[in-house]
């Protein structure tokens, strides 16, 4: 059902920058439907889903005509592909460590992915405790006359990291840092750590249990 | 995952629009969900659903504002309740025209919904041969320090009738409408008695296959 | 949330069919995702949506195997895979019938689509008036170690053709055929033809209502 | 679309027992849209989500069935109603505590819930460490043609409650208990002390950002 009553749209001669955003919320669903058959691939093999959810964006015309401008970029959509590289965002949390590893590695393997770059976060994590493992990637999107190759941020973590980057959110994008409280950014950091360490303990015990099991 | 660079809000005073369209979004989604409950109870029933799908939209705050305007009343959400009738609009799509009568009575029976005003555009089809049932109601919607009763707008219609109006939506809305073809009105209308002709005939002979089978 | 008191699957030996059917409905999942792509980039191009709906179905694995005990092949993944043809199906539901050659040449000239056999049941309808166009195809499923090529078969129609396919549907699986109202096959037959008209006649009404708007 | 080959139900004699379902499935619809009504209520109000996410399950007619005859108890529907009280089940899973009884007491609130009890498991964690915030609450479905008061179990409680939580499920419903890890239960219940520790920081930590925003 339309609204018969909307106005006329905000940037009335932005059309190209509404194809390339469909672009990149068509490259981002094919990427979480990516993730969601390689969940139910897993569960069928081992008994149990490795990915808690799927999260995903596409930055807004507006956004990213404002980061465009904030760099003194022209407003073209070429400008947009080369220079703005987070317009595609999917987050995948899943349950225990071992899963991050497992689904970045049964998502890499695929033949129509390609790997630009990997930072693991986890590994080594981020001067304030920041947990997660990063994958730009370029998956082939299909369009009706052509194939355009997509750039995408692939954001992989627990969900107790995620929990904890929920807050670190919160601080990073404050308008004024000034006026943070005393001491946070040291208490998120020694929070980061905790967390790692629960993380660490839960995997360890989901694992006696199943070995447990097997071990009857 | 929210999007850092977004704009701040095109009406940043508009709060309390954004509550209202709140409110109407919420009562819409309970309305829709009755439909559902009341289609899936039917189908346990019958052993086959009468509803197709449902659509639902709310005016945006935007048009709210815009059609306050033209009318020259007050920007405020009382004026906006009061004289803005179609705020929110639920649309159920049945199979048969038996259905949405069927469809229709089993939501009129339910005890919390409020009846304000049925128009059968099915009986008494519309000058220009638009048919659909539409029922006028008020519903609570509870919050979570009251409860609100908001107004919406049902329409009950065939497939067919659902087709027919998607281009008679597309002649109505059209910006310019001298330039129409010749004699389009004319010919949607007797479009409109030969889709409705169908609907009977299509009806008539679902009938008489359930019938037969019975009558085994 | 699981469900503790659920008892042990009803086919405790058959997970290389749960596997089985996990991957026609991956594929399933890309053919639909395909065409809610096609759909969008369609609407930004021309400023409307070609498609109503997308529904999609995997037959179960209960099903698969009646048909393979049916026919006496041997209850195999292979055999499941070679001779149930229809294990996965799409169907695609447009307004107009020119929308149904568009998004289907949109379909077809995408790379990793392989079209293996195409019937226009539109240009000529089946011998009770089924009208529609099916497409059998191949695609390629990435799992985590291999790529599968999967067979599917699409349907493409009106919703006009989909309304009358829906009651076709109810006589062609009617259990027993020999009580079926008399004329009732002649009367879908003549019921189709007056359905193609009004499809014809809405397609030309609406060409004419946007040529005049050109016209302008 | 319809799976023409799907074999005949596996309790064709049911049929009580699958609008039974239905009626605890459309409660947990309306209990889940509540809450979800709340949330978007509350992120207009305080600019951000209280619920992370909602989850449901209803049990399926077998587990129903398997549980009546656990219980030697008669295979009714009235059985059911009254006996199996953990049919229907809504989890809310919140970013903090404090969002845990704020979204309880909104919810409490609404004049059609009724609270039948209310099991603090924050406050007095279970004796493994459990936490989580138990409503057993009664409410009114809208029927056709009656209106049936149906009760269900929410569990309100934060995300890292939640990820604590799915462990202990494998833990409790193992199928042989003898052969756990030595001193896994004591090493669950140190954990959830340690979650509930970090989940008490991140809440203070939030509070003192956000007061410090309203400071400047």
């Amino acid at each position: 059902m339309e609204d018969k009553d909307r106005p006329s749209d905000v940037f009335p001669d932005a059309l190209e920058f509404v194809a390339l955003r469909n672009l990149y919320e068509s490259a981002v669903k094919q990427i979480a439907l990516k993730f969601e058959i390689l969940d139910s691939e897993f569960s069928i093999l081992y008994d149990r889903n490795p990915i808690h959810h799927i999260e995903s964006r596409v930055k807004s015309a507006e956004s990213i005509i404002a980061k465009l401008v904030k760099r003194g970029q022209p407003l073209t959509v070429e400008a947009a592909m080369s220079s703005v590289n987070d317009i595609a965002g999917v987050r995948v949390v899943c349950h225990y460590i071992d899963d991050v590893y497992r689904v970045a590695e049964m998502f890499r393997r695929q033949k129509d992915v390609e790997i630009l770059k990997v930072q693991d976060y986890i590994k080594t994590p981020n001067y304030n405790g920041y947990r997660s493992l990063h994958l730009d990637i370029r998956v082939p999107v299909y369009l009706s006359d052509r194939t355009e190759y997509v750039c995408a941020e692939i954001q992989i973590r627990t969900i107790a990291m995620d929990f904890w980057a929920s807050l670190e959110h919160d601080i990073r994008y404050k308008a004024d840092k000034s006026n943070l409280p005393a001491g946070i950014n040291e208490e998120m950091f020694a929070c980061a750590d905790k967390i790692a360490e629960i993380d660490a303990q839960m995997q360890d015990m989901y694992k006696r249990i199943k070995e447990s099991e097997k071990a009857k």
